[in-house]
This record gives structure tokens, C-alpha cells and sequence, in this order.
């Protein structure tokens, strides 16, 4: 049985802990709180970061709610991933972390009933929607709790739970790589400034010392930060694997131009 | 014996990490940040989050600092709802959260005493007003490992604690209802930027998929925030039960140019 | 051994998650945030408010990562002080916190190896520099990890560690006084705008109620900030035990106009 349950948000604050006081009604398990403030109703950005913190966990039932559409018909999900479960709407933004997690994924529907938990216990399961703006706190958190509670091998019997083969996909854009050129797309922008392309770094791997021109612009690519004067802009390869944008103690989304979901155009020596 | 200390303050970072230090020098006990960016100094605010929250958890220890008093003679108090304990400055913001807690609440003054602690000994109890501007770190987070260890069965007879009749009030603004109509008041704007107000949503129950006045603005009233297009205004009743402004994925108090205190009439249709 | 591994960066979000998960594959034992907002990439400041919290903690092992150098031949560190262990980049800015807590303090480096972990056993140990951008979660996490696991009597004959002599030290500038007057530096604005000097407050403590003249600008001392109305400035000893610069429910570093590094001179009466 997962030890911790993992949670992330674009909630801010102070909704997150609703979730959490809602899970404790049931377990006192490690909650382990990854990211509250998630890009804002960005699925897509939210889904690149979830699918590089979460497989660093050992096996672990991860609430994720980044949820444009709570309230509407968009159905409430529970991904199985290896010895993972993740929970969260059925928007795409689970699907990347459970893709890295195992090569294969089973996905259950929570059924949800309507209106209000009689008396105290809110934590009844299969979960009702008390309310249709916050599924975090009235569906996800006891769901989180309820996967917990029986383990990824008892998903498949619980009877708040419909086995389903149907759920939205997510994928990040592909770069396109020809030879000596890239062009890749900027997946996500982190607090640092650092632009993550999809452009995996392999392709530069032994350019390290040299220059990359972006967009025609000639840079130098290194293995660190601080391997050019601070303010002064570079490329490196991340924590992530990909080519970053980057500037020695500034920002390289602004010295770049650059947001998540923009292009550009890489090429390096020969 | 409560077995979680949740700790709320509008102190940012990183003093919150001081009062948990001061707290495991007496205890292993869990501790759940609520939030540590409540409204800065705005006691009534704050006090309405605290409300919405705390009532999820199960029995706990609740320290919550909202003081710009502190270092005045505005006392210290230790507040008992049902099973819970709530501790902080007696300045009214523990007593709506209290209120929804439990329908009889007893108050007790905490009695520090001047001057630091000997050695290293910093979680005397009584506690020392070593400082005058952080009594979060030196009277609030002794007082709440004290009362983690006594239990709330142990407030009265407690050698640091005073029973007291007396102590600061806090009441939100009702709203007044009429008919098809109310006047009401924006008890909190949240980080999405909906505007809660503190009209009841049952009074606008039959009427959604319709619309509402709102200061003469007519605006759908759906159960969602995507029901209506993104960026379009609408009114939904939130996750506190309240009539909520609110824009989908975008700012409900910009759109309707509203913040926290401000008052706006409501009407709806027959 | 310490029961508690406390964490500190300038990561922001999401990226502390990821040094959570990797201690995670190790234990089970309580991780603690202390900030992930330290101030970005500046040493001397991170080093003064670690300084100010670590030592509140009971032993512990302590995770501080601002490290403006990742990945280039500066050292990662392990600092012995007393009970506590220090785990973060040869920079300096453990050694304030490590002085405070111990008399003595012993340096061991951390002997990371060059090239990524074989298979999922990410967290092998001695280190792997899997990424050169991210060694909180590569190095300084498994690290810590490590130590708590062999505690710090375990330290000197670890096959991962290296005692060593040679290490970066970190002083704060030291305030001039002389008779009624103090040249002092601010270490440090806090969130609420607290300008924090080195001048130690016993200097000031016989004139509280009077006046002290902030660069030719007479204010008044209090012990609390609401000693005075709000808005209007003061100076205060605060929780750190220094002079230090407020408005009541306002930003003193505003007021007068400081920013951390000024120096500013102060005179008080007789």
C-alpha cells in the first residue's frame, strides 16, 4: 500500500487545505504537497510539470487538480499506473506522469452521486458533489483517500469505481529534428525564468563549449548557469533532459522572448 | 488527544517555519500548514477563511496568527469549540471559525510572563514574551504544543491558562434579504479572483440556468464556471454555500470591480 | 539521530517536490519546509534567515540549497555543528546557521561522481551529477538522505564524505558603535517589510518610548508596532534581537527607503 498521498493544485491558498483536512477524516498518511500553484487553469503546462516531480516518488496515490471544467460533465478519473494511482478530472493533465510512471495504464471512472452528505460525515464514498465548484475538496479528496485505503490491486472491484477505456489524452508537442536543426516548442517556463523546450538534449550533447543559434541568434551552449557571466543568456540541457533557455542568474524568458507554447528554431556546429 | 496542530498566519515565509521549530521541541506530532498568506493584517478576512476551513479537519489543535496587535496588551487566548482547541490573539479571529465548530465555546487567557527564558530552554510554559513582534514563535507556538499535550479536557485546569467571560467578538455583515431581492456584502475575494459574498445561495436555488441583477447588470446564474464561455462573468453559488461573482478562468472581483467589503445588490426573476 | 530533515531553497515551485520524492526512496522520516522563496540566488541574505530558524529546530538535518554556482567545481557540503548536520553548496551560506548552533563546526565534502544513475536506483550513493542544473535534487537530496540515515557520528568515516578544512566562510558585515551612535547595515527586509539591521538592540534598550534619529530623520523606538498609529514609522528590537526599521501595518524598508546591504547611522539620546 502507497505510503504518501501527493497533492497538487493551481488552488493557491487556502483552499488546499480543505483537501488535506478532508483525506485526514479518513488516514493519517503522509501528505506530501508538490505544487499548489500549478500554472492557473493550464492543463497542459500543469501536465508537463506533474510528469517531471511525480515519478521521483516511490509508489505513491497522487490527487491532481488542475480542473477548467469542475462542474460541468467531465467525468472524475482514477489512473492506474504500475504501483501509482493518480486522481483528478478527466482533462489530460494526469495522463503524462502516468505515462512515464508505466507502460500501462488502466483508467477508472469515479461515480459521483449528486447532493448533499447527510449529517457530519462528508467523507461518504462513492463521493457526493456537495458543491460544483470545489470537486477537490467533495470528490477528489475522499477519493484520493478511498485509493489509499485499497490499494492500486482493489480498483477494480470498488464499487465507487467503473472501469473505462475511454478518457482524454494529453501530448506534448514533438520537436521536429533534421540533421543539424531543431525546431522545437517551449513546453513550460519555470520560476527561474528557464524556458524547457521539447528538444531533447542529446542532440547537442557533444556541442558542450560551443554556440546554438536560436532563431539565428548565436549563444553559447554549457553545461551550467554559471559557465558565463552573470546576465549574460545561454543554452543547457536541464534537470528535464531537454534544451533550456536560459540567462546566468536572470531570465531567460525574457532575454529569449519567449512563453510557454512558442517555437523556435535550434542549430549547432558541425 | 487531537492528533494534528494545523498552523495559519499571514506571516509569509519564513517565519511559519520558527513556530514549527518551536513546536518539535515538545512534540512528533503532525503539523498541517493551513495557510501562511492570509489576507496581511485584515483580521475579519482572514477570520472568514479560517471558518471555511478548519471545520474539515478532525479534532485538532489550531494556531492561528492574525495579530497587529501583537506586542499590545490585546490578550492571548486558547478558545475550545467541541473537541478542537483554537489558539491566537484575542482580536476575534479564531471566533467565527469556533462558532461554525461547536455551539457552546470557553475561552482561556494565556498567561506569559515577561522577559526571555533562561538558556536554551526557549518552549518554557507559561511561555516569555522574549520578543514584543513575534509571539507566533514565542507565546503561540509553546501555547499550542501545551495544549496538544494536555488536550482540551486539560484547558481548565491548566496552571498557564485563565478562565475568561471576556474577550473580542467577530461578526460578519449579514445580508438582508427581501423577497426577490438582497443587499449584500463581499466577505472575500479568493485567488481566482471570485468575489464571495455573504448572501445564502438557497435564495437564488430555483433559478439557475436564469440570470440575476447584480447592481443593475443582469448576469447568467449556472451551477459552473464553464457553463458560460471562458471570460464571461456569471454568478454560481461557491463551495461556502454563498451566492459568488465570478468570471471562467478569469477574475470575477475585476469584472465586477468589486473587493472584499463591498456591498451589491442582487434581484432574480420570479 | 535527528528525526527531522528540514528543507530550503530558492527553487519556488515545483522543483522542492522533487527533492522530497528522492528522500522519500530512502526513509520515511519527517521533512519540514523551512522557505523555497529565499531570496533568489542571494547567498548573504538565505544565510541570514537560515541562520535565524535552523537553530529553533531540535537536531535535525538541514537541506539549504541556494546555489548561484550549481555545476560548476564549487564543493557540496556537509557541516557538523553539534547535534545538527548542514547539507548544501560550498557557498557559505550554511556556515552563519552552523556557528550558531555549535562552538565548533566540522566540514565533509561530498563526493558526487560524474555520469547518471544506472536503472531506476536513483538515489545511489555517493551521488550521481545526473544533471548539472539540478543538484538539490541529484546530490544535496540524496545527501541528505544519507546523512540522516548514518547521523552525524556517522560523518567522519562515510565513504561518500571527505572531512576537509578548506571551505567557504560567510560573515555579515559587523555594525560600527561608538558612544550614542551606531553605523549598522540592513541584513534583511522581510515580507511584511521590516528592515532587519546588524545593530543589536541592547544598544537602544534604555530609550524605548523615546526617539532614535535614522540618518538625521527622528523616530520613534517602540517595543511593538502598534505602539504607534498605523502607517506612521518606528524602530523596534525585533524578534531577531536588532534594531529594526517598521511602520505600523506598512513597509518600513518603503518608508526609509533601505534595501538589504544599506548602511544607515543611528543616534540616540542620552
Amino acid at each position: 500500500m502507497a505510503a504518501v498521498i501527493t497533492l497538487s493544485s493551481d488552488f493557491g491558498s487556502p483552499y488546499p487545505a480543505a483537501m488535506r483536512a478532508v483525506i485526514r477524516q479518513w488516514t493519517a498518511t503522509e501528505l506530501v504537497d508538490v505544487a499548489h500553484d500549478l500554472p492557473r487553469q493550464h492543463v497542459a503546462e500543469s501536465a508537463f510539470w506533474l510528469r517531471e516531480v511525480l515519478p521521483y516518488f516511490p509508489p505513491a496515490v497522487h490527487l491532481a487538480v488542475i480542473d477548467p471544467g469542475v462542474g460541468t460533465d467531465r467525468d472524475a478519473i482514477v489512473v492506474r499506473a504500475g504501483a501509482h494511482a493518480l486522481i483528478g478530472p478527466d482533462n489530460g493533465v494526469l495522463v503524462p506522469a502516468a505515462r512515464r510512471l508505466a507502460d500501462r495504464v488502466d483508467v477508472y471512472r469515479i461515480d459521483s452521486r449528486d447532493g448533499a452528505v447527510e449529517g457530519t460525515d462528508r467523507t461518504a464514498w462513492p463521493p457526493r458533489t456537495e458543491s460544483a465548484t470545489f470537486h477537490g475538496r467533495d470528490v477528489f479528496a475522499p477519493a484520493a483517500a478511498r485509493v489509499h485505503e485499497i490499494g492500486v490491486d482493489g480498483l477494480e472491484t470498488d464499487d465507487g469505481l467503473t472501469p473505462t477505456g475511454e478518457y482524454e489524452s494529453l501530448a506534448f508537442p514533438e520537436p521536429t529534428v533534421s540533421g543539424r536543426e531543431a525546431t522545437g516548442t517551449v513546453l513550460a517556463v519555470d520560476g527561474f525564468g528557464n524556458a524547457v523546450t521539447n528538444v531533447p538534449g542529446e542532440h547537442v550533447a557533444d556541442h558542450f563549449g560551443g554556440a546554438v543559434t536560436v532563431d539565428g541568434r548565436s549563444v553559447p551552449l554549457r553545461r551550467s548557469y554559471a559557465a558565463v557571466e552573470p546576465g549574460q543568456p545561454l543554452l543547457t540541457v536541464g534537470s528535464h533532459g531537454n534544451v533550456e533557455l536560459a540567462v546566468n542568474q536572470g531570465r531567460g524568458s525574457d532575454a529569449f522572448g519567449v512563453d510557454t507554447g512558442d517555437q523556435l528554431r535550434l542549430s549547432w556546429g558541425e
